[in-house]
C-alpha cells in the first residue's frame, strides 16, 4: 500500500507481466478483444490490464488451442497483465439448460448448443491453459432477491468450491501433470458471496480468506440491488478482508460506482458499461452522460466531453457522433468506444492522484455532483 | 508530372486542403467515416485523400446541415483532401423507385422512403454545399452488357449534363447566390462513358474535355465486362484524355486493376474492396488473398503478411483474426481493414517509387505474379 486516505487505498498490483496501479479500471475483452477497440488505443488510454472471458474463451477458440499458442497474453497480442474470470458467471447467465450440482455445473453452449461441464478443478485448468495473471475461482452467482437461506446455501458451496479450486491450482502449482500451464506465475482470487446479508458476507470472508488466496473479490453485487444496499455491502465486506491484499469489486459499475467503492476500499473493477453503452451511443462525460443520438446533438460542434484529452474528444464533435451513430457506421461504435474507456481510465487515475495527496473526499464530492448533472438527458 | 515510365504517370494533384501524390488511391468514406476505421488510421496508413458519398451526405445528415457545420472536412474531422462523387451511381443502384429523364433523376430514399429528385444543377450545388476538393459531375450509369444504342444514348446524355455541371459550377464561382459554397476552391471533374465501346468512349472523351475541366474520370467500368476488356478501354481512353490533368477511374479495383490501370495511365483510384472484403474476412497480402475464417489459419501464428508493416501485421496472428472474425468481435473487422488499407496504399507507394526509378515495368510483372499465388485459397 503506498497511502491510503479514509478506507480508499493507493497501491500497486504485481503480476507476471507487470505491475497494475490501483485503484485501477480493467476494460473487458471478453473474447480477447476490448469491443471495438485495438489494443493499442486501450493501452494509450491508461489499462494496465484487461479481462478475459473463460466460458466464452473455452468455448471458442478453446484453452487447449490458445495453450497450444503459448498462452492469451500470446494469442491475442497484449503483453500487459490479463485477469480472467472463471466463467461462473456466464455457465449461470448465458449457457442454456444449466443444471448445478455440488460437483459442479453442466450446461449447453450458447453457440451451438454443444454439451459441458465446468467443475471448479476444470475452470482452474482452463485458466491455466489460458495463462492469465490472475485467475479467479469458480463460484456460484446468486439472482437478486434471494431469500437468506438461498444465499447462505449458495455462498457456502461457493466457499466449498473455491477450496477445491484452490487445492488444484496448488497441484498445478507443484507437478505439471496432464495441464499446459501457461503462466506458472498465476495468481488466483477467491469470490466473496452471500447476497446482501452482511452476516452472511462476513461468513464468507472469514471461511474463503481462511483458503489463502492472492486476492480477494467482492461477487454477486450489481445485480439488481439498490446502490445504496451495494455500497453497504461493499463496505462491510471490504473492511473485513486483508488489508495487504487486492479487492476486486466484480462487475461494477458506474463511474459513481467507482468512485464511491474506492471509497470503501476497492482496488479494482471491470464492467462493460464504458464499452457496451458506446456501443449504443451513451457517452459517459465530466458533466454526466449523454445520448448521442439525441436530437439535440444534431449540429453541436462540441466535443463529448470538453474536459476530455482522448482521440474522440482532440478530433470529433458531437454531431460527428451523432451521425455515425444513426448511420450505424462502426467508427462511431470504436470513437464512443475510445471516449467512455478514456473517461473512465482518466477517472482512475484522477482518484490515484486524490488519494496520494489526501484530497479524496474533496473529489468524490466534486465528481459525483459533477457528473450527475446531465443524467436527465438520458 | 513528375515522370513517366510507358504510360505510367508519377504526378501531383493539388487540392485546397494539400497535394495528392499520384498514382493515388483513395480509400471509400460514403457516409464520412471509412468503415470501421479512424481517420487518423487511414491518414498514417498513407491515405491522402478519401471519398465521400453525395448520395447518402445529402440523404443524412444532410448538405444544408453539413453547410451550416461549415463544410464535410471540418464536419468529419478530415484536414486533408476529398473528393465527392456525384450520387449517380447510388440514385441508380441503392435508391428505389428511380425514374430518369432528360431532366435529372427522382428516386426514393432506400433509408426511409422519402421522394427526391437529383438535377445535374442540384448536384453541384450539394457538392457545393458539402464542399470536397474534388466534385464529380452527375452522370447516368449504364449495367453491363449494354447494347451500343444504349450506350450511345446514355453516353450523350451524360455529357448533356456534364455541360449542365459546368454551367452551374461557373455560375457559383463567378456568384455565391443562395448555395453556401463551403470550399471556393473546389476543382470539377469530368466523367467519360460509353461502356465497353472505343467509338463511344473516343466521343465522350472528345465531347467531355471540350467542356473544360479540372480532370477527368472513368466511369462504368468494373461493372461486370471482363478485366482484360477493361483494360483495353481504360487504356485507349487514357491515352486520349489530356496529359497535364488527371485522370480517375471509378470503382476499381483489385490490386492487380490498381497496377494494370497505372500501366494504362491513370492516377486515381477508389474501390470499397479493401474494407468491404476486411469486414467480411478476406485479406489482401503480397502473395496473393485470403479468407482468413478458413480452418488452416485457426493456429497460424504468421501475421496476415510477413511482408507488411502495418499495425496488424506488426501485432497479430492470423490464428487471432480468424478467431475475432469467428467470433464476429468488430475489432477483427477493424484490424483487416487497417491491413487491407495498409497493402493498398502501400502497394501505390511501391508503384510511385517505381515509376520513379524507371522500373514500372519490372515491378509490375512481379507484382502480378505475386499476388496471384494463393488466389485458389478464396
Amino acid at each position: 500500500m503506498h497511502a491510503t486516505d479514509g478506507a480508499a487505498r493507493l497501491g500497486q498490483c504485481e503480476t507476471p507481466h507487470g505491475a497494475v496501479q490501483t485503484p485501477a479500471f480493467m476494460p473487458v475483452g471478453t473474447q480477447g478483444a476490448v469491443k471495438a477497440a485495438l489494443h493499442r488505443d486501450v493501452a494509450d488510454a491508461g489499462a494496465e490490464m484487461i479481462l478475459g472471458n473463460t466460458y466464452h474463451l473455452y468455448l471458442r477458440p478453446g484453452d487447449e488451442l490458445i495453450a497450444r499458442r503459448g498462452g492469451l497474453h500470446r494469442f491475442i497480442g497484449w503483453e500487459r497483465p490479463i485477469l480472467t474470470d472463471s466463467g461462473g458467471f456466464q455457465v449461470f447467465s448465458l449457457a442454456s439448460r444449466c443444471v448445478v450440482t455440488e460437483e459442479g455445473a453442466a450446461f449447453q453452449s450458447h453457440i451451438d448448443g454443444s454439451r459441458h461441464r465446468f467443475t471448479p478443478e476444470h475452470t482452474v485448468d482452463v485458466q491455466a491453459r489460458l495463462g492469465s495473471d490472475i485467475a479467479m475461482v469458480f463460484d456460484e452467482c446468486l439472482g437478486y432477491p434471494a431469500t437468506h437461506e438461498d444465499a447462505a446455501g449458495s455462498m457456502r458451496r461457493s466457499v466449498r468450491w473455491a477450496a477445491r479450486c484452490r487445492t488444484r491450482l496448488q497441484e498445478l502449482r507443484s507437478s505439471s501433470g496432464a495441464v499446459t500451464v501457461t503462466n506458472p506465475g498465476q495468481a488466483q482470487f477467491g469470490i466473496i458471496q452471500g447476497g446482501v446479508f452482511q452476516d452472511l458476507r462476513a461468513e464468507s470472508v472469514d471461511a474463503t480468506v481462511a483458503l489463502g488466496f492472492e486476492g480477494y473479490a467482492i461477487g454477486g453485487l450489481s445485480v439488481g440491488e439498490p446502490v445504496e444496499v451495494m455500497y453497504d455491502v461493499v463496505g462491510a465486506t471490504a473492511r473485513r478482508l486483508p488489508e495487504d491484499q487486492p479487492r476486486y469489486l466484480m462487475g461494477a459499475g458506474t463511474p459513481e460506482d467507482l468512485v464511491e467503492c474506492v471509497a470503501q476500499g476497492i482496488d479494482l473493477f471491470d464492467c462493460v458499461l464504458p464499452t457496451r453503452n458506446a456501443r449504443n451511443g451513451q457517452l459517459f462525460t465530466s458533466q454526466g452522460r449523454i445520448n448521442i443520438k439525441n436530437a439535440r446533438y444534431a449540429e453541436d460542434e462540441r466535443p463529448p466531453d470538453p474536459a476530455c484529452s482522448c482521440y474522440t474528444c482532440r478530433h470529433h464533435s458531437r454531431a460527428y457522433l451523432r451521425h455515425l451513430h444513426l448511420s450505424g457506421e462502426m467508427t462511431g461504435g470504436a470513437l464512443n468506444t475510445l471516449h467512455n474507456l478514456a473517461f473512465y481510465l482518466d477517472t482512475m487515475r484522477r482518484i490515484r492522484h486524490a488519494i496520494m495527496f489526501g484530497a479524496f473526499d474533496t473529489f468524490r464530492q466534486e465528481f459525483i455532483r459533477s457528473v450527475s448533472r446531465l443524467s436527465l438527458d438520458s
